[in-house]
C-alpha cells in the first residue's frame, strides 16, 4: 500500500500544480477554439508537447457517429463590426467571443435595425461578452456587451466574418497509461471552448496535470484512459469507436470540468448514482468540503449526458469547483484566469481529483491478524500515533481495527466511521508494520 | 401505447361522468338496501341495466364461507313509532335510516323509559339520523336524530317493526370483461348500505361508470373482474368461491369506497403496501392532488381486511375521497347527495382511478433507440413539444430519455422524475413517431 | 407458548429479585477482586453457592491467548501511608479502592513530594476515591479522596503495599443449563472490580439472578451459557478456549454490565448491528422506556470488544442501565449500593434482560387459521379482552390477526404495530385456545 501523493510539492511541477496549470492556461488562453479548425489543433499541439504519448485523432466531416454527425470544420480568420468611418467597433482580434461560434462568412453593410438581429448581449451583466454558439444551425452573429451594444448609434454598418464553413476535419486526442491490469481508470474533458477560464481552460490543464502525476506514479494498478474531445460531439464520436472496450474495461471514471475556481466544491453524479466514481468522490469532497455542493443527475450538462446514456452506461461522474450554469460568470467574458480561475483553485481541483485517483488505486480490504483485539500497550502502539489529540486517535484506530476484517474494504471503514480514508491508511502502517494488519 | 382517454368528454357520459353517475345515485338513494334482500335485489336490477352482462349470484342462508355463515335474509316492510295519538313521529317511509339494520319484528306498546333503550342517536350531531345495524345479534331499535329524541314526552308508545328475519339468500354480482391476457384487474365495491351517498353510493356508482369505459376500451391489455357485494360477508363469501382463481389471476386491484365527495383524496395501502396497485395509486394522487391524505394499514375498516388477509394477499389497494370514519357525515343522515357527494366530487374519483388504470394497462418499457444522446435539433424536436414552458419541457424530455434503457418502465422513470406518468406519455409521442424510441 | 414470567414474585426470589441481588451484592462488596487472585477466587466460591452447577477455572499465568498473555497473579495483603506519627491516614482495609489495581510491592519512608507522584486522586469530584490499576505496566500507586490528599502536610510518609506479583492462575467460572436444543444464549459478565455497585456488581448479581431463574424454567427451548470472567483478558481466554464451539452455536447473547441503578436505560449494539440480540434489546428497551439511551458500535468499551471482533462476530448486543463512562460515580468510590445502585434498579436491569430472554424463546411465527377475517362476535372475543381500553385492544387484536401469516414472528408483529411483544402474546392466547391461531 502505498501512502498519499501530494503533487503540490512534487518535482513535476516545482512551482506547485495550480501555479503550473494556470501558467499554461495562460498560453491557451489567446487560441480560437471550438468544436473544429485551426484553434484546437494548435490546442492539442501545446497539450502534445506536455504530454509526449497524446495521440491525435482526426474525423472527417460528414462521418457518422450514433445518431450524429461530424459537422463542416470551421475556420475563422477575422471578424468585426466597422461603423461609417472604418472604425473598428467590435473586433474578433481583440476578444475571440466576439464573433458567434460556427458563423457562417459575411461581408455586407448593414443598418443598426437590420444588424441588431445579429447582436448578442446580456443585460443583466453589461460588461460581459456573451459565448453563443450554433454549430448545427447556419447563422452568424457578433456577440458584445450591453455597454457597447447601447452605444451604437443609428447609421450603417459594415459587418465581415471571414470565416469558411466547409467539410473538413474535427481533432480530439487521447492517452493510454498502462497499469499493472487492463481495468481503466477513465478521465475525459474537453477543449472546444475559447477564452473562457473555469468552463473550460481549467478542464484540460487539471487533467494535463492529473496525467503528468499518474505517468510518474511508480506502481499503478489501474491503465488511464486520458481524453481531451470537442463536448458532446466529441464524446458521442469517442464512444462510437471505443464503446465495447470501454465498456469491458473501465472500472471508474471523472469529467473533468469547471475544476479551477476557489469558490465550492461540486459534485455530479452518474446516472446510475451508486458507482464506485460516485462514492469515491463524495468520500473525498465531504472531507475537503464538509458543505460541498452535491447536483443531481437531472441537473447534468456535460459529457457525463453521452458517458452514461442508456446503453453506454460508463461509471462516470464529476467532480467541480463551481459548476457550468451555477457562477455568474458563467460563458462571458468575464470568466477568466484573473479573477475566476486562481492557481489555489486550480490545485484545489487537482487535489480532489488527485485524492480520488488514490482511493480507487489503494482501496485494498485490511485484515487485522489477532482474534480478540490486539494487545497494543506491549507494542507501544498507544501513544505517538498520530498529529490529532491522542487519545481520539487511539480511539479511531480502535474502531477501525474492529471493522478490519477482511470483507470491508479501507473506504467501507471509511464512511462507517466518517473518517478520511488517507488518515486511516496512515493510522494503518504502523499496524501493518507489526505484522497486526494484513492486506487481502 | 394509446393515449391517455378521459372519460369526461366521452360520447358514454354525455353530460360527464360526474353528471352520470350522481343522476345513478338518485334514483338509487331510496331503495332499502342491506346485507340482504329485496332492496339489495332491485339494486343489482337497475346497475344490470346498465350492465348487461353482469352476473347476479344468490346463496342461501346458512351456507358456510371461509369462518362466516350466510346470515338469514331479511325483509323490511314497513317501521313506526306512533304516540298514543297516532302520530307517527318516527317513520321508516321518511328514512329509511330510521330502522336499525336487521332489526327483528316488534309489535307492542311501550313506555318511553323502555322505548329509550332501543333509541340510537348522536347527541353531537342532533340533526343526524345515525345509521345502526346488528346484523350477527338479534335485536330491533330505531335510529333517529337527537332533536327528535329530545322531543319525546313520557308516555306510552306503539312501536311498529314489519320484518321478516328467515332463511333466504344473499346476493351479489360480478363482471368479468375479457381483455388481451387472462391477467386481471380486479375491481369491489360494496351495496349494502341504504340512503347514503359518500358511504356508499359513490362506490358503485364510480364503478359502474369505469365498467362502461372500461367495456368501450378498444384495446384492453387485462381482464376485469369488478364485483358488486354486500360489505364483510359479501367479499368473504365471493373469495370463498373464487380465490384459486383470483390468487393465480390477479395482477392489481382496487376497492371502491368513498369516492364521491370533493374534499380530498386518500390512500389506504394493501397490507403487502408494496404492490403494483400501491405505486399506481400513490403515482395518479401524487400528481392529482400532492397533498392527499396517506393512510397505513392499520387504518382499514372495509373489503380490503378481507382481500389482503393472511393467505388470501391479493394485490388490493384503495384511492378514495373521504375516508369512512374521517368525515363529519359518515354513517348518518347528513351524508347525502347534495352537500357531500357532487357531480363534481364523483367525476374527481372516477378521473383518479381511470388514470390508476391506464397507467397499468400502458405501463411498458421504453428504450432509446440511439446509443448516446439523439440530435434532437435536426429533427425540430426541440422547440413546439408540450403546453409547458418549452425549456421545462425540453429539459423533462432529456431527463425520460436518459433513463429509456429497456429497464425502467414509465412509471419507474415517472417516479425519478416525480412528473405525471400522463405527461411523459405524451413527451414519448412525437420520439416514437420519429422512430427515436421503441417499446419493449 | 409460554406467558410471560415475571422473576420478582417468584418463589425463587421470596423478597423480590432486587432485593435479593442486593443482599448478594452487600455481601461481595467488602472483597477485593481484581483481574487474579483471592478476592475473585472468593467471589466465585460465593457464586458457587447460588449456582451449584457453576464450573471454576483456572488458567496458569504466562498462557497465551490469542494475541494476549495470562498475566502474573497479584495478592494484595495490606495497604497504607502512615505518617510520621505513625497514623494510617490512607488504609487499604478502610477502602480497598485506595491501593491503585496491580501495584508492586513497596515499604519505604518517602517525602511528600516524592510519594505525590504515586498518589491519584479527582481534583473536580474531591469527595471519591478513583479507581486506578497498571496490569501490563508495573507500577505501585494510592488512590485518595482530592479533600485527603489536600491535607497531606510536608515530611516523611512511610508507603507500605505488602503484594506479590508473581506467578500463579488466573479463574473464571462458566456454567451450561442444557435446553431442548444445543443453539446457546449466551451471557458475561465480569468480576474484576473490587469494591464498585453499578459497574460492576450488578453485572454478576443480575445475571446470577438470571441463571437462577433460566434453571428454574420448565421448558427451555435454548441452552444457556453463562460466564463469570475477568474483564478483557477474561474474555479473550475464554473465547480461545470455545471460539469453534461458540461460533457454531450461540444464536444470541448478552454482555451484562451495569444494570443496576435506577436512572436510565441503556442500548449498545453488537458490531454487525441487525443480530437477533439487537433487535430484541431494541424491542424490549422501545417499550420498557421509549426514551432510553441508545449507543453505537463506535461507543463500545467492555467486553463486546472481544465477543464481536473480526473474525469472533458472536451476535452479543449489551442492555444496560447507566452505561459505564456516562455517570458520575462510574470508576469511583461514590458507584456504591447505597446512592447508586438500589433493589429497585437492579430488578428493573433483571426484568429487561428477562423480558429479552423471553422473547428468544417464544418467538414464534404465530398463524390465522381461517381464510378471510375470523368471526370473532360469535365466539364472544369481542369484549372482556384485556385490561386497556376494549375498542383499543380489538383494533391491536385485528391488526395482529391480520400479520399472522406463519410469516412474521410474534417479534416482527410487535415491531410493525409498534405494541410489546408481552402484550401480543396475551392477546394471542384465547385465539389459540379458541383454535382461530396455530404456532408454526
Amino acid at each position: 500500500m502505498q501512502s498519499n501523493r501530494n503533487g503540490q510539492d512534487d518535482a513535476l511541477f516545482p512551482n506547485g500544480v495550480g501555479e503550473w496549470c494556470h501558467a499554461f492556461a495562460r498560453r491557451l488562453w489567446p487560441i480560437a477554439r471550438s468544436l473544429t479548425g485551426a484553434g484546437t489543433r494548435e490546442t492539442l499541439r501545446l497539450l502534445s508537447e506536455e504530454l509526449p504519448d497524446l495521440t491525435v485523432h482526426g474525423i472527417t466531416s460528414g462521418t457518422d457517429a450514433f445518431d450524429w454527425t461530424v459537422p463542416d470544420e470551421w475556420t475563422i480568420r477575422d471578424a468585426y463590426i466597422e461603423d461609417q468611418d472604418g472604425i473598428r467597433i467590435v473586433d474578433f482580434k481583440v476578444n475571440n467571443l466576439h464573433v458567434l461560434g460556427y458563423s457562417e462568412p459575411v461581408d455586407t453593410w448593414l443598418s443598426l435595425e437590420e444588424l441588431d438581429t445579429h447582436l448578442y448581449s446580456l443585460p443583466d451583466q453589461p460588461n460581459a461578452i456573451p459565448y453563443v454558439t450554433s454549430y448545427y444551425k447556419r447563422r452568424w452573429g457578433f456577440c458584445l456587451s450591453q455597454v457597447m451594444r447601447d452605444e451604437l448609434k443609428p447609421g450603417q454598418y459594415h459587418v465581415c466574418i471571414d470565416a469558411d464553413l466547409s467539410p473538413g476535419v474535427l481533432n480530439y486526442a487521447d492517452l493510454i497509461i498502462p497499469g499493472e491490469t487492463d481495468e481503466e481508470i477513465f478521465l475525459s474533458t474537453y477543449i472546444c471552448h475559447p477564452s473562457m477560464a473555469n468552463n473550460e481552460l481549467s478542464g484540460p490543464m487539471v487533467t494535463a496535470a492529473l496525467a503528468r502525476w499518474i505517468t510518474s506514479m511508480p506502481d499503478r494498478r489501474y491503465t488511464y484512459r486520458i481524453v481531451f474531445i470537442p463536448e458532446t460531439i466529441g464524446s458521442i464520436i469517442y464512444l462510437s469507436r471505443n464503446l465495447e472496450t470501454m465498456q469491458s474495461k473501465v472500472y471508474a471514471g471523472f469529467n473533468v470540468t469547471c475544476i479551477g475556481d476557489d469558490r465550492c466544491y461540486s459534485y455530479l453524479p452518474s446516472r446510475n448514482g451508486r458507482t464506485i466514481s460516485d462514492r469515491v468522490a463524495k468520500h473525498v469532497l465531504s472531507h475537503i468540503e464538509p458543505d460541498y455542493q452535491s447536483y443531481t443527475w437531472l441537473d447534468r450538462g456535460s459529457d457525463e449526458r453521452q458517458y452514461c446514456a442508456p446503453g453506454v452506461d460508463l461509471p462516470v461522474a464529476t467532480i467541480m469547483r463551481s459548476k457550468y450554469g451555477q457562477y455568474p460568470e458563467y460563458h462571458t467574458s468575464l470568466d477568466d484566469l484573473v479573477n475566476v480561475v486562481t492557481p489555489r483553485g486550480l490545485a484545489g481541483g487537482f487535489n480532489a481529483l488527485q485524492r480520488a485517483i488514490n482511493i480507487l488505486e489503494q482501496n485494498v480490504k485490511p485484515r487485522v491478524t489477532t482474534l480478540g483485539e490486539p494487545q497494543l500497550g506491549k507494542r507501544g502502539l498507544y501513544p505517538n500515533i498520530s498529529a490529532k489529540g491522542s487519545a481520539d486517535s487511539v480511539r479511531v484506530m480502535m474502531n477501525m481495527i474492529s471493522y478490519c476484517d477482511g470483507e470491508h474494504s479501507i473506504l467501507d471503514i471509511a464512511e462507517i466511521l466518517n473518517e478520511p480514508f488517507w488518515e486511516l491508511q496512515s493510522l494503518m502502517l504502523p499496524l501493518i508494520d507489526k505484522g497486526l494488519m494484513e492486506i487481502t
